[in-house]
C-alpha cells in the first residue's frame, strides 16, 4: 500500500505514520516529491486492514497495491484451474455447455428440453427451482419438487445439474440434487451464503454480480475458497449501466482480464446478458471468440409460454443452430463442445 | 400495459393477440397508428406476468404503464406513513436520527457513544454486530456478543437499537436485542431474507441496492410488506456511478421521488453515500433540505482506530456541530430533533 | 406516441389533451383502464416535438412508440448498407480494417507503419492528426503537418486515410486530405460539428460517445444523414461504467442491436474500448464474431515510445498475429479480409 | 507518480526504468516489498507525459499521485475564487441566481420573464439561443435573432445575460451580447471551444458533462484557464446513470467535493439534474444546503407551450415559493439571495 500526504502534510504527520507502521512491524519507504510526500509500505498489509490511516493527519489518500484476494489469484497458482464435475471438466479444452429453462415448471417441459440437449451433445442442464424475481407476484419457482425434477432428466439423460441457491436455509436440499451450485447475480456478495457453499463439497458456478466490479467478483470468489472448496466457475451475465436497449451489457472484456488476474474458469451467460432472443447467437459466438470457457443458455420448447424470462430464451432450432455455429468456432481455438 | 407492434406485423399477428388475451378475461383496445399498431391492455395484467407476449409474432416490445408495486405506492395509502418503534415516530415531524459506530468494537465505544449521543437528543443508536465486508479478510463483527452490548446500552440511556441482519439463520437472535431491523444495501434483493423480515414484527430499515432503480426498491419494500409487515423505511446510501471522487453517488433525488411515488418514510446515509468524513455534514443538510425524514450517521469517539469504515465517520465534535446545522435546518421546514 | 394518465386524472383533462391533438390533426385513441387511462396518439408526431404534454394536467409520463431517427432506421432502409470509399467498400463481405497510431508523430513513424500494414494486406489507415486530450498539457498532434504525412503514406501504398475532424474551422483542411472523416467520442454530440460533415461528400465515421446510448447515437447519425450525407460509418469503442479494470466497457451487444435497429455498417475499436493492448486481440475476435464489418486498431511500431494511448496500441508481431486469427475467423462467416 | 511493477519483474527491469527515469532528471525511489517492488518518481511529471511506462517490461500499471490540473487546483489558490461579472459577483456571499426559459421564444416571452425576474430580485437571465438538440428535427434556436432579445431585456432590467456557445464560428457573435459564456454539457470535452473561451475576456460557466468525472471537469477548466481566461463558474447539471426516473442523476456530492479541490465557484442546475418540474424545488434546496454558490433554473410564463425542455420548468407562481425558501436557507449559511 502506498499513502499519499496532503501537499501541506508536516514532518510530525509522517514522523508519527512512520511510527505506526513501525509498531506494526510494516517496512516503511519514505518517499519526498516536490509537491507531495508519499509512503510505500511493506509487509502484510492484513495487519492493516482495521486501521483507517487516511484519518492520520497529513494523509491525503491510500493507493492499494496488492489485490485483497489470494487464493483466486493467478499469484496464488498461474497455471488455469480444471474443475472436476463428476466426470466432466470445466475449463479444459472442451467448453462447458449449460442449458435449459429460467425456470423448472414440469416434469415434461424439463424431460423434453433435457432429451433435446442430450442429442445436441450438450452436458449440463440447468434450470431453476428457487427463483428470485423482482416482484413478489411473480411465479417464484417449484422449489424441491423442481430439483427432483431435474434430477430424474440427470438420471435418464447423463447430463449434470446446475441449480441455483438462494439461501443458506435451502442449501441442504439442493445440494443433495445438484451437481453444481448456482449463487445468482443478486447473491454474488451475500457474504453468508457464500460462506456456506464455501463448506460444501459440490463445485459453485459464481454469477457476476449487476454492479460489481471484478476485483469484488474475485473477493466473492474468495470467500467461497476461503472456507476450503477450491471449485469456483465464473460466470459473466452482464453488468448494469445506462443503456436501455439491453437488458444488462455484457461485459465480454471481463473474459480476457480474468484470464490474466486468476487462474479460475470463466463462462458467459448472453441470455441474461442482453435479454432478448435475437441477441443470444451472437453474443455467445462473441464470448467463445473472447476466450470463455464455455456457455450458459436459456432455452425452452416453446418460449412463448414460459413462466420467467420467455423473451431471452431460444427455441430448439435456435438452439441447435447456435450449436453448430459454436462447434466450428471451437475448432479454430483449438476447443471443442 | 400496451403492446407495441413492429411496423411489418400483420392482421392477423394482432388478431392473435386480441384471443389470447380476451381469453384471460382481459380488456383490449387496438390503435392503428401511421407506422405501428398498439394494443391497450386494461384488466388485471397479474394474469400475464407469466405470458412473454414479446415472443408473440409481430410484437416489438412492452410497455409497463402501471407498477408492480401496490401495497408500497402512493395509490394503495396517499398519505405518509408514519412509523412506531415503541415510544418513537418515524416519518413524524420530528427527525429520525441515527447515529453511532459502522461496527460494535467494544462495550466501553458503544458506552461511550451511547452517552454521547443521549446527551446530543439522538433517539436511535446503529452498530453494526453482523459485518457484511467485501473481503473475508477484514473484521466480520462481533455478532451476538455485540448485539448485547447494544442492547445495554438502550437500558442505560433509552436509545432504541438499529442493527443489520444478515440472513434468514441469525434472523430469530438479531430480532430478540434489536428495535429495527435493518436490511444492507447488497442484500436489498436477497428476497428469501425480505420474506423472512416480513413475517416479523419489528419495523425494517430497507437501504437501496448500489444499483437498485427507484422501482426496484419499492419492489423490494413490497416483498416486505406483502407478508403483512408494513413498517418499512427505507434508506437511500449512494449508488454506484462512473464518479470516483465519492465511494458512491448519494442520490439525493431519490428523496422527492419516494414522497411522490409512495407513503413510506425515507432517510438518508451520508456516511456510506460519500465515504469521506469531510462530506457527510454538508451531505446531512442537503439531504434535509431535500425532504428527508431522518438521517443514519457513522459516529466514532476515535475514527482513526474504528474497526471498519473509519474514514467515513465523524468524530464527537464534528457530529456536534451537524446536530447544531440540522436543528437549525429543521426549523426551516417545520421539523425539529 | 402514449400518454399514460395519472391514477387520479379527471374526464376534463382527457378531454382537452383530446382537443388540443384533434387541433394538430392527430388521430387519439382513448384507452380506459382499471387503474388509469391512456391516451394513443396515431399522426406524424413531429408536430408534438415542441408542446411538453406532460405538463398538461392529469399526465403522467409519456412513452415514444416510434424512434425520433428516421434515415438511419430500418423502416427507411430495410437493406444493410454498403458505403463506398473511393474503390473500396465498408460494410460488404470484406472486413474493413482501419489500423495505425493513435497520433501521427512523424512521417518515419507512419511510412514504416503504412508499409508493414500494406504487406498485411490492410486497406485503409488510421492516426490523428488533431488530438483531443483530456489535458491541455498533453500532446495536441501536429495538426495540418500530419496530414500531409497521412496523404504522403496513401500515395506510396494505396491505403485510404481515417482521421478526426475536432471543429468546423478545420474541416475543409482535413476533408483536403482524408478518405474518411471520423468524428471522435467525445463529439459525438456537438451538433455543430454533426452537420457540418453533413455537408461533406465525405464519409463520416462516427465514433459512440462515453455515454451515449444506441438511440442516442442512431440520432447523431442522422445529424449527418439529415444534411443529405448518408455515407455513416458507427464505431462502437466502449462506453463509460463502474468498472475499473478497463478504461471503457466495449459493448459489443451495440454490433447486433444495430444490425437490428440500422442499416448502417458498424465497426468496432478494441483499443480505446479495453484501452490495454493484452486486450485488444481477444476483445477483436470477439467483435467480429458478433458480426462486426471491421475493427479500428491502434498500432505502432514501439509502443512504449509512442507519443499518446502508447498502452493500448499492438506492435507490429501481435498486430500480424490478430491479422491472422481475424482472417481465419472470417471464414467461419463468410467474410474475408 | 509511482510505477507498480509486477509481482515477477526482474531485477533488470527495474535498473532499466531507473535509468529511463534519471535521464529525463526525475528522482527515483525504489521500494522493494514482499510481494511487489514499486517506483516512485519526483519532478515534474510533465515530462512523462507521453512515454507509456506501462509498455515497459515488468510494470504492471501506474498510479498518478498529482492531478493533472494546475491552475483549477486549490495549491495553486487556496482561497475561494470571486468571479466578478460587471458589477455583479459569483462566489461571494450573495448567491448567484440565473433564470429563464430554456429557449428563447419571442421578444414577448422573454420580456415578461426578465420582468418577473427583476422583480423577485434575481441577477441573471439565462435562455438558449443556439439550442444544442439529440434529434435534427427539434426547435434548434432562434440564434443571433434570440441573443438580440436577452440583449434588449438586459437593457431594461438590468439583469445580465448568460447565454451558450455551441461552437468556435459563432463565439464572437455570442460574445458581442452576453456577459456570461455557457458551454453546455455536451461541449464539456469539446476542447477546441475550451480554448476559443479561453481567449475570451468574458466569464465561462462550464457545465459538468454526463459522463464526466470531477477529475475530467477540472480538467476542462483548466484549458479554458491555461489560455488566459481565469474567470470559470462550474455548474453541476446531473450526471448519467442507470436510473431512469429522474433524466439524470444530480450529483450534489460534488459541491462539497469541489470545494476541497478547486477555488472556482460552483452553481447547480436542478432543473435539467432532474428532468421534473416537480423536483426542482427540492433540489434546488439541498444544492444551497450543500453549500452551492447558486442555481440555474429554468422558468417559462406557460410551461406547457415551451419551444424545449418544458417539463423541467417552473411557472412564476412555483418560482417565487422557490425564491422565498432558498433566501430562508440562505440565512442559515450566512448567504443572502
Amino acid at each position: 500500500m502506498v499513502i499519499v500526504m496532503k501537499p501541506n502534510a508536516k514532518k510530525e504527520d509522517i514522523a508519527e505514520i512512520e511510527k505506526l507502521l513501525k509498531s506494526l512491524n510494516l517496512g516503511v519507504h519514505i518517499s519526498v516529491g516536490s509537491e507531495r510526500t508519499i509512503i510505500g509500505i511493506i509487509g502484510d498489509k492484513r495487519v492493516l486492514a482495521d486501521t483507517p490511516l487516511e484519518l492520520m493527519p497529513g494523509v491525503d489518500r491510500l493507493v492499494p497495491i496488492v489485490e485483497s484476494y489470494k487464493l483466486a489469484g493467478k499469484t496464488f497458482k498461474p497455471e488455469p484451474s480444471v474443475i472436476k464435475v463428476k466426470d466432466k471438466e470445466i475449463g479444459g479444452r472442451k467448453l462447458a455447455i449449460m442449458a435449459g429453462p429460467c425456470a423448472v415448471e414440469s416434469r415434461e417441459q424439463v424431460m423434453e428440453i433435457a432429451r433435446h440437449l442430450k442429442a445436441q451433445g450438450v452436458q449440463f442442464i440447468r434450470g431453476g427451482a428457487y427463483k428470485p424475481r423482482t416482484s413478489p407476484y411473480y411465479f417464484q419457482g417449484l422449489e424441491e419438487e423442481g430439483l427432483k425434477i431435474l434430477a430424474e432428466a440427470r438420471e435418464e439423460t447423463g447430463l449434470l445439474v446446475v441449480s441455483e441457491v438462494v439461501s443458506p436455509g435451502s442449501l441442504e436440499t439442493v445440494a443433495r440434487y445438484v451437481d453444481v451450485l448456482q449463487i445468482g447475480a443478486r447473491n454474488m456478495q451475500n457474504f453468508h451464503l457464500l460462506k456456506e457453499v464455501g463448506r460444501s463439497k459440490l463445485p459453485v458456478l459464481l454469477k457476476r454480480g449487476l454492479s460489481a466490479t471484478i476485483e469484488e467478483w474475485l473477493n466473492a470468489a474468495e470467500y467461497i475458497m476461503s472456507e476450503g472448496n477450491y471449485n469456483v466457475i465464473l460466470c459473466e451475465r452482464g453488468i448494469r449501466t445506462f443503456e436501455t436497449s439491453t437488458r444488462n451489457t455484457l461485459d465480454l472484456s471481463a473474459v480476457p482480464v480474468i484470464k490474466e488476474k486468476s487462474h479460475l474458469p470463466i463462462i458467459v451467460d448472453p441470455s441474461h446478458g442482453t435479454g432478448k432472443w435475437s441477441l443470444v447467437t451472437p453474443m455467445a459466438r462473441a464470448a467463445i471468440a473472447a476466450g470463455a470457457d464455455g456457455l450458459m443458455i436459456e432455452v425452452h420448447p416453446d418460449p412463448k409460454t414460459a413462466l420467467s424470462d420467455g423473451p431471452q430464451s431460444l427455441n430448439f432450432k435456435s438452439f441447435d443452430s447456435l450449436m453448430e455455429e459454436i462447434s466450428k468456432l471451437a475448432g479454430i481455438f483449438d476447443r471443442e463442445i
